[in-house]
Formats: C-alpha cells, sequence, structure tokens
C-alpha cells in the first residue's frame, strides 16, 4: 500500500478544515504550544517509516506512556498483575472515586489514573532503582538512549496533583498501595513527563504490532499472548470515555494523552501515531481522531 | 478450514472439565433448563454451517435480542438514534441508577437495560405495529415464520421487573421515553422472550459477518458503516461487566444473554453461537466463554 | 404572651421587605396562587387562637400532610415501622435514588419521597378503605368533615410523577412495598393533594404541642413518648436539606411543603402555620422561614 | 433536683446491664483502655458539679474536640465560616467522597471528618502558632493548664490516615483548603488526640449551656446567637448516622467521639459528659447513649 501518499493526502485534507477544541492548560507546559502542530507519523512491521508535517518534533506524550508501565509491569510481574488491577472499562469519571472505594480500592483499569498509579507501585516494588529503570527500559524499546524526564513537567505536575494525592491515599486506605506515596507519585508524574516525536513514540511501541518483538532485532519484550492482552486493554479502555466512540470510528486498540497525541496499533501491520494539541470535549486530539477516522477507511484497516 | 473437527474437538474438551457456574433462576423458566445443556453452531458467510452438541434445542436468547431491536432501530432511524442512547461502555452496573440521573436519562450503551428500553420506546414511535412488526424483522432476518414471543416468560418478567420500572420511570422524568409506560415495556419484555436454537440465532445475525447483507438472498439489512458500529458496540458493550476480559480471551465482538447464550461475529467470515445455561460470576456462559476462548485461539480469529 | 400583637406586629414587618424567590410550578395548580398570598395561624394548648393575614384562605399543604399519615401509621403500627423506614436525615437529594439502592430500598426517613410512600404502603396494608379512612383520621383530628381530597391535584401529580414512580419501582424490587404499586402511588397522591387554610392546619396538628391529646376533647392520638419522636423526627428532617439552617434560624420542629406553607410546634406550647408561596433555593417558604426566625426570637421559643 | 441521687440511679441502673458493642481500634492507643470503664459528670450553670464511676480518669475525647475548634474558628471568624463548611446533616458515610466532589469541596457540617479539617485549615490561617493557640483556647476554656495534646495518638492517626489525606486531597483540588497539606493534618491529629477526664471535659464546654459565657469568670466565649447556631449544629450533626434516633431517645444538642466519649448540653441548665468505650454500631458509646436516654426521661429534659 502506498502509505507516504496515503498518509500526506489526509493529513492535507484535515488541515483544511477548522481546527476545533481546546489545547489542554491544567499545566503551563502544554499550554505554550502551538495549537496548529499537526504531525503523522507510520511505521510498519516490515521497518518502513512513513512522516508527514511535525512528525520530527517532541511533544510531551502524556497518558500515552503508561502503555510503556504497563507493558514493563506485566512482562515482570505476569497475570498476577490483575490482582491489583481490573481490565474493564470505567464508564464515566463523574464517579472515580467512589467506584475506587466501591471495589475496595482495586481500580478498573491501567489507563486511569488510579491504575497507572497502582502500576507505578508495582513497578516501585519490582524494580531496584525506579525511575532510572522505567527510563531504561523506554529507552531501550524506543532504541534512544537521549529520552529523558522533563522535570518542568514533573514540577508542574505535582503542584496541581491534588486529584491524584486522593486516589493514591484513598488507594492506600484499602492496601492496594505498598511503597512510599510520595514516592510512586514522583514515578508516576515522571512517566507522565517524557516527550518523544511521533517517529520516535511510533517506533518504540511497534512491538506491539509485531507479535510483542522488537522489529529490528527480534527481541521478545511481550509474548504473542500478552500482546493482545495489551491491544484488548487499549481497545476498550485507551480513549476515557470516548473508547466506544473510537472503536467505531478508528476500530484499531489504541491510546491517547492529553499533550495531543495518539497511537493506534494495526496487529501484524503497522503502529501510527498522529499528534495535534486541540482536544475535543472528551480529551482526545481532534485532529488526530479525524486524521485516523479517514485514515482507517482509506486502508479498510478496522477490525470490524 | 475444517470447523467441524475444530469445533468438535473443543465441544470435547471443553465437556471435560468441572461444569462451573449458576443458572439465572430470577424467572423460574430459566431456572427449569438443564444445567448440562451445551450446544454450539457456526455459520459463514459462504453459507455453510456446522453445528455440535444441543444446537438444534430452542434456548431463551434473553439480551441477545437487544441486537435485533438495535439493528431495526438503526436501519429505520439511523444516526439520530445517538442522540437517545449513548455507545460507551458503562462501568459496574452499581451505579446504574444514579449514572442515569447524572447523565440526564441517557443510557450509556443500547445493550444495558436503559438502552435497550429506550430502543423500544424508538421502535414503538416507529412502527406501525410495534411487537408485529419488531417480530416480522427478526422473522425476515431469520428466513423463519415460526419464530414467536414466549407468554409465560412475559409474564414472569413483569411481575419481577420492578427495577426497569424504575429505569424506565426515570428516563420519562427527563423526556427520554416518549411513548406509554406500559407499552414500552410490554415491547420490551416480549422482546427478551424470544427462544431460538443455536442454528437458528446464529444464522439470524451471520449478516452482521456479511456487510450487512444476507448471505442467501444478498439483501442489504445495514449498510457496511452500519455493521461496522454494531459491531463495534458489541465490542466494547455486549458482555456486561465482563467486556474487558472477554475482548482479550475471545477478541471478538459479540454478544450474551442471561439465558446461557453467547453470539460472537467475525468479520468478513463467521457467526457463532454457543449455548451452556450455567453464568459465571458476571452474568456471562461460563462454558461459552471457555468454548470461544480455546476456538479463537485455535483458529486464530482474534481481531488483536 | 401578647401573641396577637406579636405576629401582627411581625407579619407587617415582614411585608415590607421583598418577597424573593418563586412559586412552585412543577404542576398547574401550584403556579396558579397568587404569590404575595401571606397568611399566619397560632394555636395555643390552651386553646387560643390567633390569625393574621390570609389565615383562613385554603392552600395546597402538599408535603406537610405527610405528618398526617406518619401519624396515623405509627398509632397503629408502632415501633416495627421503623423496620419499613429510617429516622435520620438524608443529606442532599441528589443521590436519593442510589442511597436507597445501598440501603437496600429502606428510605432514610418518612418525609422524603420514599419514605412517605413507604408510609402510604404501610397505610394501605392496615386500613380496610385506605384512601377514605385516612381521610376520616384527618377530618377527626381537624374535626373539619368538609376536608377532602383535591382530584385535579391528583392528577397533575399522577401525569409528573414518573420520578416517584421509578422510586416506588426501586422499593418493590427490595420488596419493601407490600401492595399494588398503583394503589399505593394513588393514596400518596391523594394525601399531598389535601388543602387547608392555616387555621385548620395549625389546629388540627395542635395535639403534637400537646402530649398526643386533641385540645378540646383531650382524646389522646399519640401517646407522649410518640409524639416525642415525631417531633424529633421533624426536627431533624422536616425541611428537605435546610434542616440544619432551620434549627440555627428557628429552633422548632416543623414540616414544609412546597405550596410555601411552614408547621412549627412548640411542645407544651403552640403549634403555628405560616403560607406564603415564594419558595426559597432549598424548596421551602421564603417569607416563612422568615417570619418564623422573628417569631421565636421575639418570643424566645428556640430550644437552643 | 437531686441531680446526684439521679444519675447515681441510673449509673447503677446501667451497669446490671450487659456492656454491649465494640471498643474501637483502628489506632492501638484507643484498644488499650478498659471495656468497662464507665463515667459519668453533670455540671450545671449555677457551678455544681456531680460525678459518678471513672469520671475522673483521663480517656481520649477524639471528634468530641471538633467543638473547640469550631468553637474557635466561629468565634474569630463569624458568618463567614459558612462560605467553607455547611451546616446540613451529611447522611451516610458510604458516599462521604462523591458528596464532597459533588458539592465542590465544601463539606456538609463542620463535624464529618472534611469538615473539621476544613475548621483547622481556617485557623491556620487565622492563628498566629495554629498549634499552641489552639491549644492556649483549650486550655482557657477548661481553666486547666496541663492540658496537652498525645503525640502517641497523632503518630498513630498519621500513620493510618490515609482517607483524610484523600479528603484533604480532593478539597484542595476544589481550593477549599488554603494552607500546606501537611500543617493542616498535623493541627488535625493533634486536635483529635487531646485526652480529658468527664469532668475537665463537662467543665470546659459548660459556656455551652451558659448563653456562651464562662460561669465562673462571666467571660464570654460566644454571644447567645453563636451559642444557639453551635448547639444546633450539634443536634443535627453531632452523632454521625445516629442523630436522627439520638434526637429522639435523648432529645439534647451534643456530640460524641470514638473513644467513647459523649457530651450533651441542655440550653440554660447543664452540661453533661458520659464515657464508656464500648460502641454501638453507629459508633457512639453503647452504655453513653442508654445512660442519657434514662438521665433525660427522667429528668424530664428532652427539648421535644
Amino acid at each position: 500500500m502506498d502509505y507516504l501518499n496515503i498518509i500526506t493526502e489526509i493529513y492535507e485534507n484535515v488541515q483544511k478544515y477548522e481546527n476545533k477544541g481546546e489545547v489542554a492548560t491544567y499545566i503551563p507546559e502544554l499550554g505554550k504550544v502551538h495549537p496548529n502542530k499537526f504531525g503523522v507519523c507510520l511505521s510498519t512491521v516490515t521497518d518502513e517509516t512513513f512522516n508527514v508535517g511535525d512528525a520530527h518534533e517532541k511533544f510531551s506524550i502524556q497518558s500515552i506512556a503508561k502503555v510503556f508501565s504497563l507493558v514493563l509491569a506485566y512482562k515482570i510481574e505476569g497475570p498476577k498483575l490483575w490482582k491489583r488491577v481490573g481490565v474493564e472499562p470505567s464508564g464515566t469519571s463523574f464517579n472515580s472515586l467512589v467506584q475506587l472505594e466501591y471495589e475496595n480500592g482495586i481500580p478498573r483499569n491501567p489507563f486511569i489514573n488510579s491504575g497507572a498509579i497502582v502500576i507505578c507501585d508495582v513497578l516501585a516494588s519490582l524494580l531496584e532503582n525506579p525511575k532510572e529503570d522505567l527510563l531504561a527500559f523506554i529507552r531501550k524499546v524506543s532504541n534512544n538512549e537521549q529520552l529523558t524526564y522533563s522535570e518542568r513537567i514533573v514540577a508542574s505536575e505535582k503542584a496541581t496533583g491534588f486529584k491524584n494525592a486522593a486516589l493514591i491515599n484513598l488507594m492506600s486506605s484499602f492496601q492496594n498501595i505498598t511503597n512510599d506515596i510520595d514516592l510512586v507519585l514522583d514515578l508516576y508524574y515522571n512517566l507522565c513527563s517524557i516527550k518523544m516525536t511521533c517517529k520516535e513514540l511510533s517506533s518504540s511501541l511497534l512491538f506491539l504490532a509485531n507479535n510483542g518483538k522488537i522489529t529490528q532485532t527480534q527481541e521478545e519484550i511481550l509474548s504473542k499472548s500478552q500482546v493482545k492482552r495489551i491491544n484488548a486493554i487499549m481497545q476498550t479502555c485507551g480513549f476515557y470515555d470516548e473508547a466506544g466512540e473510537f472503536s467505531y470510528k478508528v476500530g484499531l486498540p489504541g491510546k491517547s494523552g492529553v499533550g495531543g497525541g495518539i497511537l493506534a496499533i494495526l496487529p501484524h501491520n503497522y503502529s501510527i501515531v498522529v499528534w495535534s494539541p486541540k482536544l475535543n470535549k472528551k480529551g482526545n486530539s481532534y485532529r488526530g481522531i479525524n486524521f485516523l477516522e479517514l485514515f482507517t477507511t482509506k486502508t479498510a484497516s478496522s477490525v470490524f
């Protein structure tokens, strides 16, 4: 398939229309980005890469980083992990605290904040030097030793992170946090602070489309069955309260972040990352979803 | 693929293990069925059919019937339908009433009870003779003029249906029910009362695997795009609070019922129905899920 | 104490200030009343009566009627009644349905709608002819054979009573409703439809200030201990989500209705009814509360 | 009235019956107390004091201390205080977090944990040296310079206080906490750590029965109107989810603590403290409530 032509054509098409939505501003670092940034990178399991627009500019990947922490925790801990966090969608966020209380401090899935925090607690127990070791893992799958945490973003997140502090304390009251609260939150905020380009991000998670193996080295990060699990969780839980809509429009497993990035995976074929900072009302990139809808329709990539 | 051998082998394999779970008994009619009943039917888009076990015995399809009503309402009403009901998963059921209240009487999706009731209200507005016309539609896609409602099941459901009455009245207070409450509930309970064999059910919903067309006549029930939408909703909302787990284990869109039936669809390939009355704690057929997990693994059917 | 001078002076004082708030309009009958109607009647246990303003004009007593049904059910059933309904305040109404679900269909107290409906269900079991017998009781304590239900108000309430229908069906699902739902709701709506003048209402509930005895005949309606119970429930649950505020401002047990009436009791001394249709944001009569605050301050009637 | 005889007689009477319930053990310090401790002290506005049993033994007053902090904050801040915390009962505790979220971080009243924490935040802003100044105030009204915080209890509370940390962080996310979280929680835990004897506690809050004045010095702590407010809040919110029941049985404003203490006030007459560590299911002293019910019945003290 002539992916380069296709993504270029759709890219130009999407650019013609009004760029709706709002850039996230709950921390200053996100608000500083230019709202019209727009980049795409597609990486195939045959190691081809296709870029368009601002695909080489770093952006804050935010919650997409939760895929890295989940993969690492699952890789080390195996199915025991599901005793600490569920795999079911969470419904609306309005009742996140009461739901957590009702379900005895076990988060619904690893992509809502409470779930990602539990994953960080698991990593804090498993890793010798949690922050360094997690970063080393991300560098390895990215084949990029330059990746690093952003101290400024970490500081901003901590200064406004009362809701996350409420969540972790509530989970502690149910004994579902086993390490020091400040240490776990520090790991969590560092995780979410990573910046990558579309190209870096697309390439670093390509193993999810390649049966769990890094394409260039054939090193197995996850088993086939484990990859299926991660993809299934992304399909049902990867887009906040827009999972059903995304499932219909795009039809691929994926994960979005409030920085405006969206990752999507077509198993056995490709990973694709789109970045455009303006978010729709559900918190997902407005242009990102439009692009992917057109792209999967054009390439008949949907799983349905 | 030698489907007959595969389903026979897996069927025998599943039968060897303990048949766990409980038969639903909230209405007497469900409790009377023999707990070890077990049937499978697979129908391909090339019009082959493969049966094993009790595939020719009628059972109460219960909530699987919500697929028929959704298809008919969507076929007539089109995308306007999504103003009356959402397409997002609902999280746990513990907060079904408060969620409905919080979201102004708009149910999360068409497969939870409140959503299926709204669909019946939509049909009650669209159809001249709602009960007859809905049945006629189900008979048509089933190519089976003998299908009928079960009066005994309807009576049982009504006698215990206080929770559904609470839901419809709450939605009425938000003006999301437009017809007489008793008329709508009557339609809803009749819908859920239908009995079919695995073979009948598998064949009647095969068009969901065939781009929306009935295989034998090529009559289009839904457009390609509409079928994608129905399958996406089944994927994220079809299994109560086990959608994520089913997504991982089986990896196909589908819908279950408390009568022990499960329907699953592999787009462009087949529909499959498994029936075994004992339910796991999440309310889905214990053997049904086991069978489908083994089957999709063996046939590499998962979408992930 | 020169009650007539005091109530007249305060009445004139309150009239000088702006009459804030909104007349209830959820049923047409309530919306038709003139917003500046304002009446007061105080009845003492020594059988003196003091009136001012529109004290002789009938108004819809609405929820104040729940005191009559509670008294009658408690009189016949005794403390067994508290197995069916609680005596604790309910917090905000936003979670009325989920609270009822969480507490297994047992309403928090007899003055919220769900609780008053349960009381009607209790009466429907205890009374030979529930509607007639309840009316007969109210006529007796009122010494007024002319009192009657208002068919027009009943019809209006039924036509908009979806939320109440949701509540009673939810309670039925927990087996806390034992009679036919339509029969119980009919009794409930009739109860709430009664119209009285300030004078009639004040006089009819004077026994709550007189150790349970009708002042003129000394007939005992409730025992001393039972009266204490009713008054305690009015103190903590009588003013929707303004019980704490009323407790401070007025300091007397009482009950309000959306028709703009407020009843208050000073044990061993008097009953007082104020009526003014405009309601504050919490649903209680704006002038009614102002009047009573000034009156209890002037007469040093507060219990605190 | 011969108070000494009355309290002695009732004390002996209550001792005859089984001492039901459980001593609180969520922190070790509470669990160490002997379950059969039982003391009573009544202080009249005429400066008489009547003791029986273990009235001179110090116990952990726990939440009763919230009365001191509320009085001090209200004394300094005046009615502005009610912008930060409500005065309405809270219903069941099961939804404390969601209610706080729903009501934008404004706690329902100053006696639930979230409310008492907000009061500590107010004091942290108003006082030069919050911990010292609050203690100085309690010492002054107690006329007891020896009173002090218990470091051991503070340490225990902090080690298990995840739920309180969740509450304060949630309120911070709504900007209803203005000081450093650790500083506010430290003040809160110190407040709750105070130990007093029945005699000390009864005497120190006697001004609530004496129009706001310390009986011996006639120094005004609160105005008449302010005392009415505090008593009204105690009446409707002082006994967790047993406020309505206590209102009926005892009929006095009061406040209980999980250490087994109960304070009650008869305005213009007396304050009384009963201490017995075993708690009923609602968290209030089993013998304490029994004693007070018999005492107010015997002395006809109930306000109803």
